[in-house]
């Protein structure tokens, strides 16, 4: 089911300023039986992502009613919700007052291979790069063609993710997920400061790693970096931590960090 | 009127690839009468701007059949061409093969007052940068974030149009216009190679230029260099030409080009 604006249409205005200019933020979050999980996290990080974008985030209880319409009690599901600026006349400039849009629905959890999980993925190194804009940096908002012509890049169904760099050639994070490196003990992730997505997963494992007493840092990762990584893992809140077994023609073992990080998520806390 | 897929309904689906990723481009054109200007043109370029996407653009028979239906034969219109990948399932990969939509709607020509054409515009120069983005540069695209956060940075009613610098902090042009300088005679235009839209209208000016014997290159416009310009002007499809009259603390005064590049642009040769 998808309610726009609560209502279960299915469709949304063609003047939506979220599809005339992708003026709006999302969020991908998995309901485990009806009930969104990190639900609180979930919801300050879209409230986040539209305060930088000026856009009046729907209040928490709109939105965690919507989702309990779209979900079923009895099933795990993916959950999207997205958040525009809502319709205005033509041109650039924010409509006053805005009357923002949410759209939330529901879809099957993504059916992929067991093997990702257990013995890691094949990655691709992107062509396309992340351009450098501090101002969207860490969003989640709604201009993903650069996502969507990385992950046109290549078609083999056995490489499920892509990674992406910046400008300079520094790794940002893969297409979907957000990376961490494991360097002598230590935890590394590529800071979000110019490009990129913040996640809440990776906010999660942030946290999680410094509640477990390890040294967890975001700092910039070269791809030499990645290639003298112990181990590169990938995060977010539909797969999990999928482990990189193969980037760039570098093979990685199975290491331990991967079941460490999903006995992290697995504390469902707020 | 509102077409979407030549349906009049005014709604798209919600799982649209254009509002969840900004995954389309569009035109803006005038129609005059019912006749849409420069018809060639504009569908040459977004069958272009479709190509750089991997996007199969619909036919030039059926979009001009549904401008049509859209415009007014008895009055001047603004036209709107919307074609996204169409919908799909979630994830950035594209879908295989995907169904293209296309919107096409129109709007009331606005209306500006006519001191912006006969006495020249105040411009804001923007803090939002324009990202360098090779793979994106020059294309009419869905990802117009940065457009709408530097519209933002304003409320004047009397400041029409915010000039937009690149990474560099060179100017790559208007927020909804590109820019021209005139400079001892010869005509600049900033190069859109990594940022920036390459519009129709900049492209029949710098067409019409040569036919007129004056040099028109596109090069670097520094900050500095626009200041010292002899005259700087605007240009869109629907505005036409505008001079600058005030940025950044310069003045200049009314000068001959604008009126010049009007001339070029009321060849109504396709």
């Amino acid at each position: 089911m998808i309610l726009v604006n609560g209502v279960a249409t299915g469709t949304v205005a063609a003047t939506d300023r979220g599809l005339a200019y992708g003026d709006g933020v999302f969020r991908t979050l998995i309901s485990i039986r009806g009930k969104p999980r990190w639900w609180t996290d979930q919801f300050r990080k879209l409230e986040q992502d539209c305060a930088a974008l000026g856009i009046a985030c729907p209040t928490e209880q709109a939105l965690a009613h919507e989702v309990s319409r779209v979900t079923d009690p009895a099933i795990d599901e993916v959950v999207k919700i997205i958040v525009t600026r809502g319709s205005g006349a033509r041109g650039y400039a924010p409509p006053q007052p805005a009357s923002p849009s949410r759209i939330v629905m529901s879809a099957p959890i993504p059916d992929y291979p067991g093997e990702f999980r257990r013995g890691g993925i094949k990655v691709h190194l992107c062509r396309t790069r992340m351009a450098s804009q501090p101002r969207l940096a860490g969003i989640k908002h709604l201009n993903r063609l650069e996502n969507v012509l990385a992950r046109a890049e290549w078609n083999d169904p056995s490489i499920p993710e892509g990674l992406m760099a910046d400008d300079d050639g520094n790794i940002v994070g893969g297409i979907m997920t957000n990376l961490f490196l494991l360097e002598g003990g230590r935890i590394i992730t590529p800071e979000i400061r110019r490009s990129g997505v913040a996640g809440v997963t990776r906010a999660r494992i942030m946290a999680a790693a410094k509640d477990a007493g390890m040294i967890c840092r975001e700092e910039v990762v070269t791809q030499a970096r990645l290639m003298e990584a112990d181990e590169a893992l990938l995060t977010n809140s539909v797969i999990g931590v999928w482990q990189i077994k193969e980037c760039a023609g570098r093979n990685w073992k199975p290491g331990e960090q991967a079941g460490r990080m999903r006995e992290w998520l697995d504390d469902e806390r707020d």
